[in-house]
């Protein structure tokens, strides 16, 4: 029996490079899975393959800015010339419908989701260790090498931000970090702050003396 | 990979009558388990089966207090004219040795254990309504009928407790609630105030600028 039966804001972060993507695929691919996510809007161009609505909301500068000053965005950042941010509409009605909302957003966005929603669940993902990450970055062969050199001075800065999130998961292994990542979910739902209201309600109780105790 | 390499204190609670002791048992009966336990000190008389030294260390009373001045029990509790403690020896050896340590203690031993140990994990087991634990307490009969009736009554003063622990787990199925709690210990090794320091080590990178950024 769950007692918190609301989603969770699951925030996935971690270096460029580090297998967040990989990662978050393992975790929708899980059986009996309960996740949902929500497409980021960029304003960096399209690469082959990619589908507009479900990579991303390709948009233009002018439109991102709109959205910014609208207060229409959970997070946003802005890296190498182009903006990458989270639409607040959907946010809060997925996770009113008691799916787990899996955010895959860059790592300095940690601070501006936390002030929004500070229920959110955040996870830093990081590799066993640094030079997997830059054989990673030198591999994918989509970027040119001075932005490959601009990732990596980029991913050696965001190291430091690991004490702002809640959990460091180590992508060792796809599986041992979804695996571990759900153990994570499955946790929060049971803590005691998440939970002591439903757990007053079952009861019968509605637990108005319990500070007295 | 698991950054966090010490055992953790896992303190499993809850009003008599919820299936701690069966929770345990399936969490000990887990494949790969890296539990270990501490036996608690009682001075209540032996029970038939009961064995010394893996149920309950008997004790008499005199040899009790002389422990709790001593300053040697991690909690200790005085219920129905018996007393029961954790002794504090082992405790730091066995969280060493990588293992995690599961507990089972009395409900108001959890502060206890939270001062002198504010890394302890503390799970409040409950039951999924308060029916089923009158009944399992009815149907116990190891009691005498003004037993049973102050042990309901000490429930129903401990189900307003629940907010000092930091997890809720609802006994509605013994596998169901032992895999919550796996889930919680894998999570707990995750979280960023266990892991931070081993992350950084891992890196090779001191962390002496992480406030900075």
């Amino acid at each position: 029996m769950k007692l918190n039966e609301r989603g969770l804001l699951v925030v996935l972060s971690g270096p460029s490079g580090v297998g967040k993507g990989t990662v978050r695929k393992a975790l929708f691919a899980s059986e009996g899975q309960n996740f949902t996510y929500s497409v980021s809007m960029t304003t960096r161009p399209k690469r082959e393959g990619e589908i507009e609505g479900k990579d991303y909301f390709f948009v233009t500068e002018e439109e991102f800015k709109k959205k910014i000053e609208a207060g229409e965005l959970l997070e946003y950042t802005y890296f190498c010339g182009n903006y990458y941010g989270t639409p607040l509409s959907q946010v809060e009605e997925a996770l009113d419908s008691g799916k787990e909302l899996i955010l895959e957003i860059e790592v300095n966005g940690c601070r501006q989701v936390k002030e929004k929603m500070v229920d959110a669940v955040t996870i830093f993902i990081v590799p066993p260790n640094k030079d997997v990450l830059y054989q990673r970055l030198m591999r994918r062969g989509t970027e040119s090498p001075e932005e490959v050199q601009k990732r990596i001075s980029k991913a050696n800065a965001e190291f430091g931000l690991a004490y702002q999130y809640d959990y460091i998961v180590v992508n060792d292994d796809v599986k041992n970090a979804a695996d571990r990542i759900r153990a994570i979910i499955r946790a929060e739902h049971a803590s005691t702050r998440r939970s002591i209201y439903k757990y007053y309600e079952l009861l019968g109780d509605t637990g108005e003396n319990k500070d007295e105790q």
